[in-house]
């Protein structure tokens, strides 16, 4: 399928820099939509300079629907990735109709101008937090959905996972496959390209790295009486590169004359890492300690969370290749 | 809280018309906005010949923000029923992304423009829809609600009570109530309004009234093989002007100065009436025959639905006075 022009929305942040690295890589032309809310052009620039080639960048809200349609006008879509969103747990508390209209909204927009263009494939950004709490492990795509969202955030996710699925069932021509990420973590090898974010972290990783270089003075560890082999919440982190790589594995098959239809896919590792494993790992491989401080829960979080890979592997053929220490490199 | 201005979306509808008139008869000063799409501005013309009194109405669609804005610049809103939605649960499977826009895309902008106006109370046109096939009967409300939702139509009526939720929790200074209905049945008593659908009626009464009349033949009962008494699906048809006073109630409630949070409360009589148990209170009243044609099941009727209504009745002094004959005429 090389050779598509792929529309990514929210290409400039995190998951979507590395993925446009590796479409690019692997011969796709890309067009980026971003708001650039929580990302920076920046980001886009040292694509270039990894991939030598060329981003467009469109600098467009989803929520625009002028503004979008015009880029569906000025570019021949093959298929979209949609990965453009609001995610911070916490904040989606605290401003819900924000996340709510970003989330929800925009992804209506978005369907409503791709509609129009007559493009009907599209790879959404979904989330494991869609499970709720986990009622067995590990976590297959076929687990219960919806109910155990908490967050507005979550339920954002949820929400347009039912908005694609209805829509496809009513429409042939659409097709749509939802990539559920668990726990994405790491860099680009290259060190130019990675999360980091404006603020206060939400994940785990840039915080443990702001910690090693002193940028911040310890790690908050949120509760240590979960029910783990440590006591502190097991996760299953996914090297952002072989997040790119799936996200490859689902443009392609999708693009497929043969595909129809909906799909949902985990993209994790399969084991759980608990925080002090975490931690550990990153002080052996970096040689920095990184000073913890046990403090409460945070509402909301979960003893323990793991993907069941078999499905992606069996049908997009992609597994994680990265283990834990080059997650911390 | 008679004299507080009351801006009602869907308010030449069929359940917003029978509520204009109550609030207008309790002294409410009612702003109308509605799109027409499934009204009709004769309805309103109607209204004001049975209570004597005027009804602003703005021909508005929820998804246009400028045109809201303009309602609310215009008018001092005290609180807000909201009505206006796409309603017909086999159309929603057909056309999810219309249902999508305008259910919950529409009441994201209504909540936007409301919050901009500092207008943060807001009573909710939700539907028993949202429990999905009972687990238990009757139905209370705390019976699960969103996973049974197999529609469009019945998953934007849960994604909006979870919007209003999770907006009500994140900011006490807003309240909302959400009201779910059984099925709404019968007419004004006046005759002046009542449900006159466009096209081919989704609900039950029309059908049957329109049998009756000779306007159509015969009506298709979807099914007999319900684990029900006669084996015809077993439903709460709650009267029209029962429902509107339910809309009274809790815009009283809303409107009161203690009032804070987020309630919800079915509205319903709290006892079941089969199909053919209609059919046959409908010729009683009318005296007309009313031929039945028992046809296959509908994709995702369920056997039988019927509230729980001591909440409303507790809370809201609230309860159905009306029969299967006061619906029936």
């Amino acid at each position: 399928m090389s050779g598509a022009t792929v529309l990514v929305t929210g290409g400039a942040g995190y998951v979507g820099s590395h993925s446009v690295v590796e479409l690019l890589n692997q011969g796709f032309k890309v067009v980026v939509v971003d708001n650039l809310v929580n990302a920076s052009s920046e980001c886009l620039k040292r694509v270039e300079e990894i991939t030598g080639k060329e981003v467009i960048c469109i600098l467009v809200d989803l929520c625009d629907k002028h503004g979008l349609d015009k880029v569906f006008t000025d570019h021949k879509i093959d298929c979209v990735i949609h990965f453009a969103a609001l995610k911070a747990v916490g904040e989606s508390v605290s401003v819900p109709l924000t996340y709510y209209r970003n989330n929800v909204g925009g992804t209506l927009t978005l369907l409503e101008v791709m509609k129009a263009h007559n493009v009907k494939k599209i790879v959404y950004s979904s989330s494991a937090t869609v499970y709720g709490t986990p009622q067995t492990l590990p976590l297959t795509e076929d687990h219960p959905t919806g109910s155990g969202c908490t967050s507005p955030y979550g339920k954002s996710k949820y929400f347009v996972e039912q908005i694609l699925m209805d829509l496809v069932k009513s429409d042939e021509t659409w097709s749509a496959i939802s990539l559920r990420y668990f726990n994405p973590v790491g860099a680009h090898e290259s060190g130019k390209i990675g999360e980091d974010p404006k603020g206060i972290p939400n994940n785990i990783m840039p915080y443990i790295a702001q910690v090693a270089v002193g940028r911040r003075k310890d790690l908050k560890v949120f509760g240590n009486d979960y029910n783990t082999p440590d006591g502190t919440g097991v996760r299953d982190y996914v090297h952002i590169q072989d997040l790119a790589t799936g996200h490859i594995a689902a443009t392609n098959m999708i693009l497929s004359p043969n595909f129809c239809g909906w799909k949902v896919y985990n993209l994790g590792t399969g084991s759980g890492l608990s925080v002090l494993q975490l931690v550990k790992a990153f002080e052996e491989a970096s040689g920095q300690k990184v000073p913890c401080e046990i403090v409460g829960r945070r509402a909301g979080d979960i003893d323990a969370s793991y993907a069941d890979v078999s499905l992606a592997k069996k049908e997009l053929q992609w597994q994680a290749t990265k283990g834990v220490l080059d997650m911390c490199m």
